[in-house]
């Protein structure tokens, strides 16, 4: 399915930093599309053992303070688009955002969120502290990391579960499109189109 | 303003052809936000002296058979967000499109089309003569490039008009943000946010 060809291309990329930065798109409250470029971290674990079952959920971090939250609360979907340059393959990946923040109460998710803050790097985790970010620029205080541990309040973690993958691959004379649809039960069907 | 850091942006990724692929985000008939793969064909040139004055076009190309013209009749507002992995810039373009088919009554946006089919290479320009994009995939029969003077009649050429530019350099610690927009006479202001 969609997500083997992914790794895939992720696999040939692992070089790349770059590779890892995809453009996320949703709706702002005013029904502009908003659209920017997140960093992916990695696939959300047991997922599937929630008592509300997420799937192939992809992990993105965001600040509380950043115009996503509202968005998200108003409008839940977006759509990555991914582009892989050395394989040439684009993934635009639809589905419905999840954020979870502080004060979100499922244990599993909190848990996630407090392992995916772990995982930053002391320069992402500083960025979490500083001041009201798209205000006006004023002094950045000089500040020491924040706890490595324990995430700040202003920290997200961010969930991309999809529902559909449109996977062009650009190699080849005609290029190559599928389009993959997940229903009801969790279940994906893959038709391949004309691209 | 912005577009001289774009333009040192685009310079310095002169030899990278990945550099003109930039995302492009709109909304769906389903209120849901699309968001794909294009290619940057450069600034619309005179645009300023048309009865209707465009200023700052970007430049896209796009399929009359694709699900963008039916989303921009919808709802015109898109925007690009474009990173750049060298100079770690990424410019976040908000605007109109306008998109201008094999019909469009006004001559110099014609002519720009025609002139914009007329720079593309020879594998681009058969993509527009291909059977219908996103329906059930069949045998593309072998074809000899289409005319390299007279667009097909799928061929569109997409404008977008830019009112806001978000710009943002990683480089630095902490990281540096403007937001610069236009008013109502087309003159830009800039303001230094946070990041």
């Amino acid at each position: 399915m969609w997500r083997s060809h992914l790794a895939r291309s992720l696999h040939q990329h692992r070089n790349q930093p770059e590779a890892k930065f995809l453009q996320l798109a949703t709706v702002g409250l005013d029904q502009r599309p908003r659209n920017r470029t997140v960093v992916f971290r990695g696939f959300l674990e047991n997922g599937d053992r929630l008592q509300t079952p997420l799937q192939d959920c992809l992990k993105f971090v965001t600040d509380l303070r950043s115009q996503k939250p509202a968005q998200i609360a108003a409008n839940p979907w977006a759509e990555s688009s991914w582009y892989f340059t050395k394989t040439r393959s684009q993934f635009r990946i639809l589905g419905k955002l999840q954020l979870i923040d502080h004060e979100y109460p499922n244990q599993e998710l909190q848990s996630a969120r407090i392992e995916t803050w772990q995982a930053l790097s002391d320069p992402a985790r500083i960025q979490f502290s500083w001041p009201h970010p798209r205000e006006s620029r004023i002094h950045f205080p000089k500040t020491e990391p924040p706890d490595a541990e324990l995430p700040l309040d202003s920290f997200c973690l961010l969930l991309l579960e999809p529902i559909e993958v449109d996977r062009l691959e650009l190699r080849g004379n005609p290029q190559n499109r599928w389009i993959y649809l997940r229903d009801d039960q969790g279940n994906w069907t893959e038709q391949e189109v004309n691209p």
